[in-house]
């Protein structure tokens, strides 16, 4: 995500352990860069409005469940331009989080909004990586990560309709470092996500199972009606929009 | 402004030339400080909701026809923990103008939202200071600006109900840095506002009053519409909220 350009995936997430299908995934511009330098105006009046807009048809256009909104950094390295982009992306998330929590309160949508760490999504999917990536080489390790989701190797996605296009590309070597960064990372935080929830499910059941063995007559029928209710909820289809 | 108080100060601009009027004048909590240090959250999703809480809470207590939100400084000397403290505070400032913009889109809300830079207000009621300030320096003496004004000195204003309260303590010289800082920024930052429209309003009317000489008969009357129209929307009395 950044202030120039953001990506949006969209995964529906089926009931009965099918694999998740991606059905939109888009790169979108938030702010141009203006023919003359300098012109550009990072007033939060102005972003207020772009934020407003951006939510609001995203909502409206995908109706989701849930969604993950990248976490952005807010220490910089880097001389004071580098800080200057980073109050801004910062600026971005924040008016996404408050925008959605207005349009959630004010017209009573349900939906679960979270941050997502990338460098946690980072570590999940680099894990069989040793050394210590450079900030160039860690975008280049995720798209290639995301390439092989694609080429079904690493975990099965259904990629369908608009989606589609965005794969065609990754996989015609078209995946330019500067357009497919914020691609790569939205498909990798949702999956991820997606595999954080089904780990968690499982160890529910597997500790909550083991209680029954130990546990009276009374508290097993609780903690069973519990499992149940849990993977009902799990099952569940549910559509998770990203943003990153 | 804070990530832990803000002040909210309610000036109110009457009709025909009459002294502004300060009736709400307050300084309120925005997160406490926890009792077991490192157990806070900053995550963006807690503030949406205290950002969301606060501004709506703020248009229907107060219904202001303009808000006065203070801009805050983006780039910030000294280690990384006071660069951690100045995203902080800027995300809540990303939040209230997305909350507040949300709000007007979806209820229809008529408020008028600027930012305020604190630089130049400082500018304007310190200008007759030549030395350079430290940044503790420049806060002493924005507080002794503000009890100048509440003195009778400098500007008039009409100190009325609630606002009695903070303007006593100012008096009785319990004006301490930490706590009368904000309070002197929101006073100062609103009556800065309404001197900055005041000059405008005479230039434009020095300026369209000029022209008058040497235009045709016809554009006169226009112009002198022009002025009638621009007088009577100065005229109107308005309330502005300011947030520091």
């Amino acid at each position: 995500m950044g202030i120039r350009n953001l990506a949006l995936c969209l995964i529906q997430i089926p009931t009965g352990g099918k694999i998740p299908q991606i059905s939109s995934w888009n790169r979108i511009t938030v702010s141009s860069k203006p023919e003359c330098p300098g012109t550009e105006s990072f007033e939060p009046i102005e972003y207020a409005e772009k934020a407003y807009t951006l939510m609001k048809s995203s909502l409206e256009k995908y109706n989701p469940d849930t969604i993950l909104i990248e976490r952005q950094r807010y220490r910089s390295a880097g001389g004071s331009a580098i800080q200057e982009w980073t109050v801004r992306v910062n600026m971005l998330e924040s008016m996404f989080h408050a925008v959605l929590h207005t349009l959630a309160m004010e017209r009573g949508y349900k939906v679960d909004v979270h941050s997502v760490s990338p460098r946690k999504v980072a570590r999940l999917w680099l894990a069989n990586v040793q050394e210590k990536l450079t900030a160039r080489e860690t975008k280049v390790a995720k798209i290639a990560v995301a390439d092989r989701i694609l080429n079904g190797q690493t975990v099965k996605v259904d990629i369908v309709d608009q989606a589609k296009d965005i794969a065609d590309s990754f996989q015609n070597g078209n995946s330019s470092l500067k357009k497919f960064d914020d691609l790569a990372d939205s498909l990798l935080q949702g999956l991820g996500w997606w595999k954080w929830h089904i780990t968690r499910s499982i160890m529910m059941e597997e500790i909550l199972g083991w209680e029954e063995v130990t546990t009276p007559e009374k508290r097993t029928k609780i903690i069973k009606e519990g499992v149940a209710k849990k993977q009902s909820r799990r099952l569940k289809k549910t559509k998770d929009l990203v943003i990153a």
